[in-house]
């Protein structure tokens, strides 16, 4: 019995799940696939539509939403949810802006969403979430879920590239966009932890809430930091949830080697996850690439042909889906010129060292004020291991100065 | 509405899902509990029954087979099938024998058959494999199946302890049975490869086929050259698939720092799947303990009743599921004294090097001959890593000599 498949977006994920539908006996290719610009040259020699109606007006059991246009997707994926339709997305932005009523859709009218490729691509968390976590108390989920970035910082660690000689290879590789703001700042990744919180904890964050500092401001000192500690520098994005209520921020980490994080390179991505009673899980695999990105969709369809769909069992419908981020101070390496800048965020201070005007002071920064720092455009923070002993540092800023590795 | 549920055996694992069911507000707790010995003291103020019969007088709608006997289970769990009911099992010596046989039940009655838990426990290695998967061709899997032999490798390396004082300290801490046997030679690895090489693969090996060899043999010599190359040994399963078939085999290999396994410690298991599509993902999780495992044998029950069941896709019912070995050379370093049974297994030799009589030597090695060389206990064998330079094995070997570290 062939399915009917509506298709929206053809481009490098969108191609990859057709590579591997074509190869397979039953047809899960899409009957249509509806494109935005004409005169775009194709790899495929396929026939187009460039009428979004023209999916709807076949009827489809399945409607796949592969674009990058938002609001164009939260109009096609909410036309299908109240047809009842199921769809599969990929779509992190949409999904992390709406997932509330998507949810809801889902629920009044029946259809499915899944949108496994939406979030460290190539790996199943949110299925393994939503199958085996299902009854269980997730206690903290961590990751590395840009890939660019995880990209760059591996050209910078094992290729003693600068910040933006590997940012140019990134995008040479085709791994940052040609502006690659989103992917170095940590936006995107804000969007996928927000979605794996949903599934985690059952409540919605919102990615603007989530005190995000990206990988931009990274500079010279602290990698020649890290490499003298033995240490990397990995751009992680972290969850927790303690008796109060849940915490969530994205930073750049320094990470010791007996850390699953340390050997997670180039464009992979990775995940964490700790709870009561499966305890520590670790998984790693591609998040980005038109192959291993079109599986997660391709699996997704196979999945919801079976049967399968998304539980939402963690969420309680009779109560509001968000909730207020706990502020809870982190441990930071913080670098900058400015003095008061440090002072006025700066708590819980452990250490301060001073190299040719530039400082350098262990303590706690309360998440809340990472968008002001990161404004401010004149600060490094690294969040630190656990119990990362303070003396260590100091040993190593020692270090970098007596060998004039301090710009 | 509350189901029924048949419980057989209330060891770690039963009390694990025990203890886990009953904090849940519905009810998934067992309203029979079989158990075998009448005498033993339990953890747990229950009423038991002695006969197995009661549970299926109750009609109930799961059986949970959580016992060691294989031939008991093999009786309850084919009779549960024949009624139609759906079975979770973490009997990793029922399943890796009986397999074809309980998917051949489970087609012809209706019920199903759910053992997450069988294999690297904690991990959801099979669900994963029954989904993410279902589509996609792999390419290899491998895997740290056995606890009991990680955590000893983990002391050594670790902690500088010989390998009889690690065993004791496994023993001590429960990872290791009191007759280790079958944790120390790779028996319980085979039965988990073969379970995991069939939802892979879509074959059925049978473990008898599966040439292993454990980590009883390991000497101080190779740990000493291991650590002075940098590496780790790791009791690692493999299984391959070629143009012309599959290969397998369990062998305790030598591991870079590079590879995900070297960070694989004490009694976590690790899997790494390479696939087309894909391609590489690698998962780490808790591979024994009383909470993991009973949280995945809870997992699969919540999976049965969102009617979640392995599709077996990868399998074609029109053929014999099971399939001869390949039997691929494999490259190993091999220590002995006796030269003539080096002379008798290795082939395209790189290396001999001869330290006060031990003979050491690099070439490869059929899988078929492992049993012979078990059974001689005269020999050690490590794999090498991927195109691992003889040149550091030798001068390994000729550093450890120097240093009067063989014995």
């Amino acid at each position: 019995m062939n399915k009917r498949i509506g298709l929206f977006g053809f481009g490098v994920v969108g191609q990859g799940y057709y590579q591997i539908a074509k190869k397979h006996k039953e047809q899960w290719t899409p009957d249509t696939i509806v494109v935005k610009n004409k005169f775009k040259r194709r790899a495929f020699d396929l026939k187009f539509s460039y009428n979004p109606q023209e999916v709807f007006d076949k009827n489809p059991d399945y409607i796949l939403e592969l674009i990058s246009d938002t609001n164009e997707a939260y109009e096609y994926v909410t036309e299908a949810l109240k047809r009842g339709i199921t769809v599969i997305s990929a779509n992190k932005k949409l999904l992390s802006a709406h997932l509330p009523e998507l949810i809801q859709l889902q629920r009044v009218f029946g259809g499915k969403l899944l949108y496994e490729a939406a979030a460290a691509a190539g790996i199943p968390v949110i299925t393994t979430l939503e199958t085996h976590f299902e009854e269980d108390e997730i206690i903290s989920l961590e990751g590395i879920l840009n890939g660019s970035s995880n990209y760059i910082l591996s050209r910078i660690f094992n290729n003693g590239l600068n910040f933006s000689e590997a940012l140019r290879l990134a995008q040479q590789k085709g791994f940052a966009e040609s502006d690659p703001k989103f992917d170095i700042n940590g936006s995107d990744v804000a969007s996928k932890l927000n979605i794996l919180g949903l599934h985690a904890f059952g409540k919605f964050i919102g990615e603007e809430q989530i005190p995000t500092f990206g990988i931009q401001h990274l500079g010279e000192e602290e990698i020649a930091l890290a490499k003298r500690l033995g240490l990397k520098i990995k751009l992680i994005a972290k969850a927790e949830r303690d008796y109060r209520g849940i915490a969530a921020h994205i930073l750049p980490t320094l990470v010791e080697e007996h850390n699953p994080f340390y050997g997670v390179e180039n464009e992979y991505n990775a995940v964490k996850i700790v709870s009561e009673h499966l305890q520590e899980q670790f998984y790693q695999g591609k998040g980005a690439g038109s192959l291993p990105t079109g599986a997660a969709v391709y699996g997704d369809l196979i999945k919801a042909k079976n049967g399968f769909g998304y539980s939402y069992s963690k969420v309680n419908f009779d109560k509001p889906l968000d909730e207020k981020l706990l502020n809870l101070g982190v441990r930071v390496l913080i670098k900058s010129k400015a003095a008061a800048l440090i002072d006025s965020v700066l708590f819980s201070p452990e250490l301060t060292h001073q190299i040719d005007g530039v400082i350098f002071a262990v303590g706690k920064i309360k998440p809340k004020n990472f968008n002001k720092l990161n404004e401010s455009g004149e600060v490094s923070i690294l969040a630190l291991p656990d119990n990362y002993a303070v003396e260590s540092i100091e040993a190593g800023l020692k270090t970098i100065q007596n060998a004039g590795e301090v710009v």
